[in-house]
């Protein structure tokens, strides 16, 4: 997509370009109660205070949903579907568009200009959606690889399901937390030493404090429980994606895992980012994803091959002293499976999506040192230091480490980006 | 607890007598809109009904909170506390007594009696809490041992963890319907030939459909993320109790489970009964578990002894030729860890429940034939079949057969029951 140019100052280096109209939830002190805002530039355009002055008066087919605007959360927004979600973002492109046909909504109108264009500094971000199921994938082959190494050891890193099916598990929703909720450390059962008999855990704070890099996605349409979504129709259910970073206790993970996978290890908190890029808006930075020579059962075969999104991602850790290290550099298209794959397979035996559901990829990793999605791999399981600037060093997180994830796709200047998430962590608490 | 006699016709084999007061939510032919309701004998008492003819004036506190009458689910009433839930259901034990002081309010009232007490069976029962996250526990030992050999034979069929900690796993919200609601017998992945290399799965309808007895419990008070829920609070924040059925795709979870949990063999479908019993109208079942000599961490340590509930379990299968057979008699109480012990586990890392999350005890199984929680075991994998009435036999669930879970506890006359949960299975989808 060419870069269009806008009326409104927008840098090229920003994530939230005229290609890009990504949506959110957000609140300001003039008016707490949380409304649909999308982001253009460093501004959140306010929808609801948009809907107000009649800013969506041309789109006649939206009319009648415009309490959508006003809601809490982007569920009914979401639930009207793509063709809804393209309208509105053509929409809104056109109204920020420097030859705007529609200049009287917004352009020429300086009065709701001052109060529907908050700057995003002032602007606190909620959760966008309320999320009825979470579920996490297991779709970054080199990840799943590195930590089954990890885990189980180089014969057994790969179960023999993992090429046939997106393996996943359900995860905790209600410890879903927007960017920029502090995650505290979480006391656990931890065995200490795996070796000695008999198996005694104890009582800790976590040791083993971890990131991993996932994108999530959220789900618009629903699905009737006992009916499950044709891979060739999944892309219709999808809203949009955000970054995700899925704290993890590691320690606490290998003594719980067994037989029925993680736990406690992984409810303490998950974190995404503020802004959900609209699936239309990520078209264009469709590639090929890992390859898998599985001859796929036929409810996973899809009609197209670049089936996954190509997103650049980047991963700070800032510590305590303010020491900032891009600590990983890597790209979404390391998944084994796309997310219609990901749909088709989670509703195979029937499962219902809801809207506001979100689906996690899986920690992603390149193949290279530096392109982890986890510190866990990039420390060789806690045995090999990161080295930080100003001569810090981590095997896993410490207290006051904020780690920020950053992702974009396109060129500058029609950036689609997800701007960040970011989480700090707080201390344990005292004692139990 | 004395059986009280009531002004109403209640049969002493009833279980919704004036000890129990369980609560759900209706409708009816004549009003569509699900409400609240309490289940008294065969009746429905309409909350909405009684709270608009003023049938709540005698309880000043609860004045302000009306509207939860009103609701679609009892996530709001549920969120009062277990004061407000004592209070309310001891207001309605009197309403209901013999000797009732109030008798103005509904039993010398004929036309309120006529509108506010509905038949059971005109009424329509819906999920009686909106589920914001589901999660299973495995507490029933019995049966994680059971399964356990099945799985992975007799030396690995505990892990080392099984005594320390509640094992559970994150399940799925949405496919939790409540009894009545038909289940589609799933497609899913299944691997055949468990010894054959390459491991290849075929895509075929489930052959191993199965059932687990499980009780479910609902979360009535929130935690805040990052504050665990002590042990011996942990009473404050159970809401109440319904019998469930956890239905289960065996052969599509023998193959998908590792290394991350069971995932799409169980989002097929959970059955739970439409009547929550309140914590308090269980405190006198309350018996000793399943013995644990393990020295246990101190957040899993409790301060009672008698911390399961004693509930009576029976399992009925009936075929499509109408055979009826009680295939399991068991009782709750073999379980390894009481719900407290589940709640405190369930937060130690910091995880947030809210009001309508439901959490699963596992499926309870005794030592005995007869006794078991799953077709699975009473079967030993499918391997001997279960004899029926009718000269009918089963390894597993057949197409038409429809599976009945009672509860209850207590003494005739002052029955505590929990009714019961059925589900009926319809075939597989025609192909894929």
């Amino acid at each position: 997509m060419a870069p269009q140019s806008s009326w409104l100052d927008i840098s090229p280096e920003s994530h939230f370009s005229l290609a890009n109209i990504p949506f959110g939830i957000i609140s300001t002190k003039s008016d707490t109660s949380p409304r649909p805002a999308v982001a253009i530039g460093t501004h959140a355009l306010d929808l609801k205070v948009l809907a107000e002055a009649g800013g969506f008066r041309p789109l006649s087919s939206i009319q009648q949903h415009i309490a959508v605007f006003s809601s809490p959360t982007l569920n009914d927004f979401a639930a009207l579907g793509r063709a809804a979600h393209r309208e509105v973002r053509k929409h809104l492109q056109s109204i920020f568009a420097k030859n705007t046909p529609h200049a009287d909504l917004l352009k020429d109108n300086a009065d709701l200009r001052r109060t529907a264009l908050v700057p995003l500094s002032d602007v606190q971000s909620h959760l966008p959606l309320a999320i009825g199921d979470y579920t996490d994938f297991y779709a970054g082959k080199n990840h799943a690889y590195n930590v089954g190494v990890l885990f189980r050891g180089p014969a057994n890193a790969l179960q023999p399901n993992y090429v046939h099916l997106p393996v996943a598990y359900h995860g905790r929703a209600s410890s879903v937390v927007v960017s920029g909720t502090p995650i505290r450390r979480p006391w656990g059962q931890i065995l200490r030493d795996p070796k000695a008999e008999p198996k005694v855990p104890v009582l800790a704070p976590c040791e083993r404090l971890d990131i991993e890099l996932e994108m999530g996605m959220f789900i618009c349409r629903e699905n009737k429980l006992g009916e499950p979504v044709p891979v060739d129709r999944a892309e219709e259910h999808v809203f949009g994606y955000v970054l995700m970073n899925d704290w993890s206790a590691r320690d606490i993970q290998a003594w719980e895992y067994v037989p029925l996978g993680p736990f406690t290890s992984k409810n303490l908190g998950t974190s995404i980012s503020p802004w959900v890029v609209l699936a239309d808006a990520l078209e264009g930075s469709k590639t090929a994803g890992i390859a898998n020579d599985t001859e796929l059962q036929p409810y996973l075969r899809e009609g197209k091959k670049d089936n996954v999104l190509g997103i650049e991602l980047e991963v700070d850790l800032i510590t305590a002293k303010d020491n900032k290290t891009t600590i990983s550099r890597t790209n979404s298209k390391n998944l084994l499976w796309s997310w219609p794959q990901m749909i088709a397979h989670h509703t195979i035996t029937g499962c219902n999506l809801r809207p506001g559901d979100l689906l996690g990829s899986g920690t992603i990793s390149g193949t290279e040192s530096g392109t982890e999605g986890s510190i866990l791999e990039q420390t060789q399981g806690g045995k090999q230091a990161v080295k930080l600037t100003g001569g810090e060093e981590r095997k896993f997180l410490q207290d006051g480490d904020t780690v920020i994830i950053r992702g974009w796709a396109g060129e500058k200047g029609a950036l689609v980006g997800f701007g960040e998430v970011s989480g700090r962590i707080e201390a344990a608490l005292p004692q139990f």
